[in-house]
């Protein structure tokens, strides 16, 4: 039926001589023909975006595989737990990560050995077959994979064409690493429409600045970590980005220093923000380019929910509450995690865990995440707030913002801090008793020297600063 | 889940405040949630676009009953064959219909009474929930029922979003007949997005050019009979049509001469095709704006299937052949007719009996429907390329061109022809000579008088037409 082949057999068709990446969109379609993978089979791959990686995505699926895209910034350990609870029947990895992938106890796999020259049968994929496992929170605990079908990201690509308006005249930039199925959105998008499709196979600052005007980019997606880097590259004042009509940024927050300077270095481009997560393949969300246009206070939200895609605040009216969500693009559940998933699919919802408010036009915005929210005397205290305020001092280069353990209140409002200029605790727990209320103040705030640890996309993660407060006790979290 | 009153949940929630038709969403969504109908109960209304008639395709559905929207068009015995066929527990009419409503045998109901004024619970519907039944083919033989489920409506609303671009701030006039399910897919993705609509009850030339001027319309779409008849009215050389942004036509085949005039009159507007039948709720291709601007021979084309529909043409390589189609659109099957749906769906593919041509970049021409090509002596005769050849003499108004039995050749070629000036048949067959080889030209040409039977979106019904030469003798069509 509907399975992830279906937008590369449309682009070969409609679209046969069209440059799909570095070769036609028919080409591709002959390699990929060939492709044998058992049915079923989960193969790994390890690799920057490289041109093995984006084939992949678009050919193990549409064979019959399952496609698990890791994260190379994992440490070892997490990576062989992954290899392991996912089963890997091999893995493709580049050569920069060649002795990484030999250590991770999997039969490493050639990609060009899997392209047996040899067309196979096609075979049709009922919608909710098993297309990819995409591992998740792996920092701390054990990573949970989540089990994307057919259905699910072919609904979500269909959502991101109506939203973003794919055509078949743009140029798209694909520079996000493929681990994350945000690029994998835009991919199978693209694809369908028979656009063109430049690949990056990293994040540089400089090498992407160069791309957009080499390539004449007409659209591209980037997390607003990269969109920073971008802007204070040197060159990027005076580079011509006159090709640019769309960008998009999404997976984690963005200023609004930052989102003021990307509207005003790109006066004349589309600026969008996707909100979503891997479980729901993962947008959610669309700030649009009118939104961004018309500015003003919605800047901070992260917009409306894309139509196809259902969005409900839970919890005490007119207050913040957890986002649950449904449609066609939420997650099959978590593999071999029946009890995750229990907990995460309720009545054919997705409870995303984040805390959101919407305002009297159904915008929505984060407020946290439910496990970030700290409970000090019954009182809540979102941790993105206390961190806010403490950005706004000058001498602040990151916050984090997280519970420790408080025998009297339940829990206590702890912050660690790295800084650009000399400046004491003191003076910050100043800043923030000026600007927020008494129980969100930090109970102590700790400075460090080396940067927050992050996650691939550049979240800061919170978890991995908690725990060591946390060790021997358990902390709950509805 | 994924019912039909999402798209109106969705505008109540983010565009309450937006006027939806004479309302805004909020109080329509307000009193449609008090919509009280039992389970996949059949109600049926025969009304033109009142307003009665819209709320019931927003309403009836995603209250958990079954919508079977009228032809009011269809001689009475036959709107009794469906009352009867689809078990109506009761029937909605707009004034005009009351008397003929009235005579066929099933409880009238006004449409304010069940609105009960109690907001009802809200149940969720699995997409494949059936939502409509909408009957085609009802002019000679029995209409069929095509049941269609609230995710084939909402699948194709999905394409629709994609493929057209709907966005909250256009104003969309409806006026096509909504007993025709092309005019509802429009209905669902403007309501989706929270666009402001306009709907007239029924086309009159004088009163769209009228609405398109005074409303500010910048979206619509049409039937080529309604475009000519609007490009031939008084006024409508002068008329300010400069709202107007996007206009689609659709239902059935355009004449190069009325393309022409359209994209002369509109050189500012964004003008697109598209091409499906009710089985498929109903949108197959586009013939996108972009291909209009372009021109040459593909602006005879339907254009090439939107992401989300597969479309393959079956038949000997490089020949026309019947075009099959699947995708999350096509219905769940006739109502009532086990062996109608297993001869119309066969492996997951809905066979369309329309006989069509694909181009090297797969844009689709339509060539005739499989029951209207001529078998002749062994030779495949397409009635559209006839009539097309009829229709460049300037004699003549309307063709139709149909198969008669014929003992020695099995069919033979046979022509009805309306004409708008004095002309012989003779003159017509040598007209047809010079156009097209020998055994394509017809065996005899009917001239008459009065214009030719035409179904409600103004398609000439052949088979109405070709019926009493086949009396008593069966037809076989592959």
């Amino acid at each position: 039926m509907s399975d992830l082949g279906w937008p590369l057999r449309r682009a070969e068709s409609l679209h046969g001589d069209r440059t799909a990446f570095s070769v036609t969109y028919r080409e591709l379609a002959a390699r990929l023909s060939s492709l044998a993978v058992a049915p079923g089979a989960r193969i790994g791959v390890l690799a920057a975006n490289t041109r093995a990686h984006t084939e992949a995505w678009l050919g193990v699926p549409a064979a019959g595989g399952v496609l698990v895209s890791l994260n190379y910034r994992l440490a070892p350990e997490e990576l062989r737990f992954i290899v392991e609870d996912a089963e890997l029947s091999g893995l493709i990895t580049d050569p920069e990560h060649h002795d990484l992938g030999r250590a991770l106890g999997c039969p490493l796999i050639e990609w060009e050995e899997l392209l047996t020259g040899r067309p196979r049968a096609r075979r049709d994929l009922p919608p909710d077959t098993l297309a990819a496992i995409s591992y998740t929170g792996g920092t701390t605990g054990r990573p949970k994979g989540v089990m994307l079908s057919h259905g699910n990201l072919l609904a979500n690509a269909q959502h991101n064409l109506a939203a973003t308006g794919h055509r078949p005249d743009q140029r798209w930039l694909h520079v996000c690493p493929m681990f994350h199925v945000a690029g994998i959105a835009n991919l199978l998008a693209c694809t369908w429409v028979g656009a063109e499709q430049v690949v990056l196979p990293r994040f540089d600052a400089a090498t992407v600045l160069e791309a957009l005007e080499r390539e004449r980019i007409t659209h591209t997606v980037l997390v607003p970590t990269m969109l920073a880097m971008l802007l204070d590259a040197p060159g990027a004042g005076t580079a011509d980005l006159s090709s640019l009509r769309h960008v998009q940024y999404a997976a984690s927050p963005i200023s609004a220093e930052l989102q003021r300077r990307v509207l005003e270095r790109l006066p004349d481009c589309d600026v969008a923000q996707f909100y979503g997560m891997t479980e729901a393949a993962p947008t959610v969300t669309h700030l649009t380019p009118e939104d961004h246009r018309r500015g003003g206070r919605r800047l901070a939200s992260v917009g409306t929910p894309v139509p196809g895609v259902e969005a409900e605040v839970r919890g005490p009216e007119g207050e913040p509450g957890e986002l649950w969500i449904r449609g066609p693009n939420i997650m099959l559940g978590y593999w071999k995690r029946p009890d995750a998933t229990a907990e995460a699919l309720v009545d054919g919802w997705y409870r995303s865990g984040d805390i959101v408010r919407a305002d009297e036009h159904g915008y929505l915005y984060l407020v946290d995440r439910a496990k970030d929210m700290i409970i000090t005397g019954g009182e809540n205290v979102y941790s993105l707030e206390v961190e806010a305020v403490l950005l706004r001092h000058p001498a602040v280069a990151e916050a984090a913002v997280f519970a420790v353990p408080d025998d009297r209140w339940g829990e206590a409002v702890h912050a660690v801090v790295t800084t650009r200029e000399a400046v004491t605790a003191d003076a910050l727990l100043d800043h923030c008793r000026e600007h927020v209320a008494g129980f969100k103040v930090p109970r102590e705030i700790e400075l460090r020297d080396e940067p927050l640890p992050k996650s691939g996309p550049g979240k800061v993660l919170k978890t991995l600063l908690r725990e060591p407060y946390w060790a021997g006790r358990e902390r709950r979290v509805n």
